[in-house]
């Protein structure tokens, strides 16, 4: 169904995590022609190689985003800049380019000055990935169900908001266009800060003594575990996030911070009320998300079945 | 098998989450003859008949404690002291009593007291559970390869402990015995300190302006979501362990701000090196805790096959 091409070469520069399912998801949906990809060294662009899921694999970024209609910047933050002005020479007339990038202002700030006139720029933040990262740990079902949040500068051409809107939506996304500042603001909070207070949370317990952290390992099904997940997530991505996002992370961790000396006061107040009001408050969120669609209402995030796969339903 | 019955009368105070669970894989283990469950409201009662895990089901403690050779005290926290005092007179000589509190100290505190010199108490914390609570939500299986920690008081009956040590084996449980203070101390950090970060960060987001909050639900994927589901669990449990575990709580809570100040400064100062060293370091902590058997590899908690029902394996 040719109908259903929206790019005819799609060049993703980094077969990461989320490069690689985009490519997955592209080819599984047949939205593209071609798919070229790069990967920094030997070993990875052989086993991109070996995986399959581009068509042409090389090392330059020049060389990929030429001839390509549509160019996916997925590298760290820190990284994009950079990329931008090696591939601007490259880049075609009325190609498009993006990223997926989880801060939105500095990867505009970074980027835009290298895009020729006459390339459009679409950033994109698909809200999805997992606690692995590399090409091995993509998958083609990665956005289905998930946003993809779009924010194009002011005066850019419309109809190329509108192909990168049905590209996303091709892979399963629902679509969202919104400004990078109040993009920033609202992944502070959804994204950046839990991160920030899972690493330093796993942090504060890694450095206990060893015979209390190897306690801390043992008993760890109490909660802990849950931010150890989130606390193993690609550590050059998120050094970049914290960095370019700085007003906004400061911000949100300010308002933690003031909600945190209060749950203190409580706890050392033996004021039961003050925590008995916050703790019920707190379910009804969960139960809003499960309804907009984006958690499963299974039992601890369907883990108990991961870990009892041969057991039936309770 | 007559040989694998433990207890001959088996009463659980309390039918919900660990209470139920306790008493399905009780009997889906043939390690009791006959369970007795108490629920406070006709309402449960008649849903615990319903589910048919108990044999009978009271109103009052102490009838359910009456000629019991072991009963479990399974309500919240704050509540335990008062169930001892109601249970006291009902006990038979050499019956063993117990509880699951995430909290040890308070709890010997508060139950100690009230029983008889020729009863045997022997505290424990199964630790294990989910953002469920009530009789509906128990399953056999919650305790398979979990810990169960024992914190029998100094001159506790070596065959008494021995004898709960067997039953939580029973379950699937592998069983440790440490001091009440030093429980509190190691829960502190795995468990009550995850989940007032969780219902901080919740309670946060929930002060959030409307529609920046709607925003927060719908982009909650992004790492949000998982702190929802600690910040879900029953509110009346959590104020408990908050109100009796005070100290142990307040000294780890001193260690995380302290650690939350220097990723802070990094992020004030632009210092990429002390944030990326911390995100390398606490990757370890996870692989440590699959590698016990405490967690499972996969992605995302398995929760994209619990989204994924249909789907086959990437």
């Amino acid at each position: 169904m040719p109908e259903k091409i929206i790019f005819n070469r799609l060049a993703i520069i980094g077969a990461g995590l989320i490069g690689s399912s985009i490519a997955r998801a592209a080819r599984a949906k047949g939205t593209v022609k071609t798919i070229v990809t790069t990967a920094r060294t030997e070993k990875t662009r052989r086993r991109v190689v070996e995986l399959g899921f581009a068509d042409v694999v090389v090392d330059a970024n020049a060389l990929a985003a030429m001839d390509a209609d549509c160019v996916i910047v997925c590298v760290p933050v820190g990284d994009c800049g950079e990329v931008a002005k090696e591939i601007a020479g490259a880049l075609k007339p009325g190609a498009i380019v993006s990223d997926v990038g989880s801060v939105k202002g500095a990867i505009i700030r970074d980027m835009a000055p290298h895009i020729p006139k006459n390339v459009h720029f679409v950033p994109a933040h698909p809200v999805a990935g997992t606690e692995h990262s590399g090409p091995d740990a993509g998958f083609a079902e990665l956005f289905e169900n998930r946003w993809c949040i779009l924010t194009p500068p002011d005066h850019t051409d419309a109809a190329a908001v509108k192909k990168m809107q049905a590209f996303w939506q091709a892979l399963g996304s629902h679509v969202e266009v919104m400004n990078a500042e109040h993009h920033d603001l609202v992944l502070a909070i959804t994204s950046h800060l839990p991160h920030l207070i899972a690493y330093n949370i796993v942090g504060t317990a890694a450095d206990l003594e060893s015979r209390t952290l190897l306690e801390v390992i043992k008993f760890s099904a109490g909660g802990f575990r849950d931010f150890t997940r989130i606390a193993a997530s690609d550590p050059t991505m998120w050094r970049d996030i914290f960095l370019n996002n700085k007003d906004a992370v400061l911000e949100m961790l300010g308002r933690f911070n003031d909600d945190l000396s209060i749950l203190t006061r409580a706890i050392r107040d033996g004021d039961g009320d003050t925590l008995f009001d916050l703790f019920t408050r707190t379910r009804a969120i969960r139960r809003s998300i499960i309804e907009v669609g984006q958690e499963t209402p299974e039992t601890d995030f369907g883990r108990w079945h991961a870990e009892h796969p041969e057991a039936g339903k309770k």
